[in-house]
């Protein structure tokens, strides 16, 4: 009973997502405590269990990121105006959104600096210095902080003034070393969003019109939330040897000669914690995927005031906490039951509830969060069964995710046909396009839906642009986007 | 032979200590690429190796924050000017030295924001939020960052525009609470510089000249440096309930009443990088302590060209780098001796050589960076060796550091006696003092000395103020610094 009532109080604090799911959103953010507003504008507090996840997301991709041969470095987080100006594309594509430091103490600058809104030039400035013969390539950095950009509306993750995130820059001796390193990078982050995070993604290349200002080339991985949105979850750009012009960067070649070197970019912010919430999350809060949740395991004793129970529970935490994350919550102030929503408003993948009968009986309770089965454990097998069911959530969670996004993926071979599934059914549109700037601005005037990204697996839907009927050239990914 | 041409190649390109002590610092930090400048005035690159010594010192440092309960969090980069101008001591310290952003994008910004030199204000509003009820403290709060001050002159990590930094902030129901926090995260400071960094520290607090704007105690560790200079290398500051009363931070206390919490917060930077470079170093380079020493091992493989020996090198590689940071030099475009000075400059702890004598008698030789010393090592008990010989460095770069300190520690009763010192030896002067400003004042006047700290290990060197000969109240360090 208590169970009961402890459940539904939680429970009633979240707006259904059926009902508003912006504000399902922001009440999980809230109320799991991931995320906080600030005075300052756009700028947001990344609360201790939010950034907790965060930390979680660092670890393994700074592992992965290493064991690739890359290293971690640190540069200024100004940039002199001259020097953001020295690429034309990618000043024009930054500059109305920066945040200029004018004066310092009593000093008014001669020149005016950005806070970075991203780190290439900074990183050009620097390779034309420590860059001199083939020998020194490649280049492999990576760099964790924060940046800022001037963002007109902001919502917690999705968008901020100031966000965190890990930018990686190289430089390579050729443009097919730049290009594998490209590639490299982007299976690195849909790996990490499948496996890890139980996301799946599309990879593909972005359009012209929706590529990083300067690039070449970006290679991205698109995710589908629960309301049918795609998010941008991941980005790896190939600059060629643009910047490198631009900035002077020369290096002596194997024949002796001087020669520009071939330069990739590529990042993951805290955006994808907004991605984990909006693919996992339920009407009755967060569900994390194990690998990156601060809390894997949330241990609640029933009838702790019971003689021996309290005492088997910290047992069992402290035997457990040598291979997983696990928390007990001993509070008397609070039920079970309210514990139960608690955690499950938090998201933690498994509970482990243990009472008296169930150590009379030399077992537990496990409940999975994402579909609250229950599972008895023996206490003999217990840290096997553990691991087990962590992986059935992740397995589950993935799968609901993937079943979600293929129902609700559709295929238009005819204008009108595209726009009505885009008025009536969110989601992804599969459809041909013929490469034109004018056919995708249409498309976005008319049906509202902006390129994802053209797959790099193309399947072949029609012969001729579901925009204006020449011959198609790819199939593209088109949706509404956060 | 070629093992000391290519050795005297290396160390000719280190300025010696005694010739020029602040260039044998430059030259330490570009030749071991810690750190290199940029065209941003005062910003530098952490390059990678100095950037790995930073990422060692977190993360020892990190587990023990929150092995204390303590909790990430991440706070707003930007400082809006009417919430730093809230504490008036506060204000006053930092609003000299800040960076102003005042125009985004095109926008003029109404009001304008200051990029942090310290969080404080920022913390203080978020408790603002948070605290309710005694049931909400302690509040235990750290956060990983860069902050901005803006340094008329600069020197590599220990004085820059940007610089990183943990800043530890923490609310409490009491003053002894707060106050025993202050104490224990000096004493965990004061733990890692001495066990870890191998570096003495002396614990004390400082005058209320030099301790931090708005604070109402703080204490520090103060280390000495090759040259007799001091380093502040760490510091921990009680606030009493002053920021909580300008910032209306109230909770409800036990009885029910509305009360103000009592703060703390406590910061390391980058620049015990430097106190790293400048306790150990030495005419051939760097010297690190193995704690934290991106490579706590480099293999030298001896006449590798021979059959067998890289085999055997990358086979002990394999098996070493479970437990240490472990690294092979298998370039053959480098004589063995090239490779011995250029990780002596770079400080790696030990140098494993290994050749086909040494294989034959199934052995490796082990050599110490601090002495130099050789050891010979059966490989069936590599690891264990290793371990000792770590252990020993660290035991020997702190004995040495010890008694440096030690004999360039002197006692003065008299002014002239002071003044003659500070004149003559380079070093930490212990002396008493009254407590007066003004006699603080004429020491650091007249004698070119400043209050280090008041230790808490006192003495009674005499009964009066060295300088105005006044009953005094407490021995003081005094001594130059950076």
């Amino acid at each position: 009973m208590s169970e009961q009532k402890g459940n539904k109080k939680m429970v009633d604090a979240i707006t259904p997502m059926e009902e508003d799911f912006a504000k399902w959103y922001t009440d999980i953010v809230k109320k799991a405590e991931l995320m906080d507003y600030t005075n300052v504008r756009g700028c947001m507090v990344i609360q201790p269990y939010g950034f907790a996840i965060w930390e979680n997301i660092q670890r393994i991709l700074d592992t992965e990121f290493k064991e690739l041969g890359h290293e971690n470095i640190s540069l200024p987080l100004f940039i002199p105006e001259s020097l953001l100006q020295k690429e034309k594309d990618h000043v024009e594509g930054f500059a109305p959104e920066v945040a200029w430091v004018t004066q310092c103490g009593d000093e008014v600058l001669q020149e005016r600096m950005c806070v970075r809104p991203t780190s290439e030039t900074l990183f050009c400035d620097y390779y034309a210095k420590v860059i001199h013969s083939y020998r020194d390539l490649p280049m492999l950095y990576n760099q964790w902080c924060s940046v800022v950009r001037w963002e007109k509306t902001t919502r917690p993750f999705l968008r901020s003034v100031e966000f965190h995130w890990q930018e990686g820059h190289t430089m390579h001796e050729t443009a097919q070393d730049a290009m594998a390193e490209t590639e490299q990078m982007l299976n690195v982050y849909a790996g990490f969003c499948e496996n890890q995070l139980a996301i799946p993604v599309i990879k593909g290349r972005k359009t012209d019109k929706e590529k990083f200002s300067g690039a070449e080339a970006t290679y991205t991985i698109e995710a589908m939330m629960h309301d049918g949105k795609a998010l941008q979850s991941g980005t790896s750009h190939y600059f060629g040897d643009g910047f490198a012009k631009a900035f002077d960067i020369t290096f002596q070649d194997r024949e002796n000669k001087p020669s520009h070197p071939f330069q990739t970019s590529w990042g993951m912010s805290t955006r994808i914690i907004g991605g984990i919430i909006m693919t996992h999350g339920d009407n009755n809060g967060l569900v994390l995927p194990p690998a990156i949740a601060p809390i894997q395991v949330i241990i609640v004793p029933i009838a702790q005031h019971k003689e021996g129970v309290l005492d088997k529970a910290y047992a069992l935490r402290d035997c457990l906490k040598k291979t997983f994350r696990v928390k007990i919550d001993d509070s008397s102030e609070q039920s079970p039951g309210w514990k139960f929503a608690q955690y499950e408003m938090k998201g933690v993948p498994l509970r482990l509830e243990i009472g008296p009968k169930d150590i009379e009986q030399n077992q537990c309770v496990l409940v999975r969060r994402h579909d609250r089965e229950k599972i008895f454990v023996s206490l003999d097998h217990l840290e096997e069964a553990i691991a087990e069911q962590l992986e059935a959530v992740r397995k589950g969670i993935y799968e609901k995710a993937l079943k979600r996004r293929q129902e609700m993926t559709y295929t238009a071979s005819a204008f009108d046909e595209m726009k009505d599934i885009a008025e009536n059914k969110p989601g992804f549109i599969k459809a041909m396009w013929c490469g034109d700037l004018a056919c995708e601005e249409r498309i976005k005037e008319e049906a509202g839906l902006s390129s994802r990204c053209i797959p790099f697996e193309q399947e072949q839907i029609a012969d001729t642009c579901v925009c204006c009927g020449k011959p198609a050239k790819s199939m593209v990914y088109w949706g509404k986007s956060y």
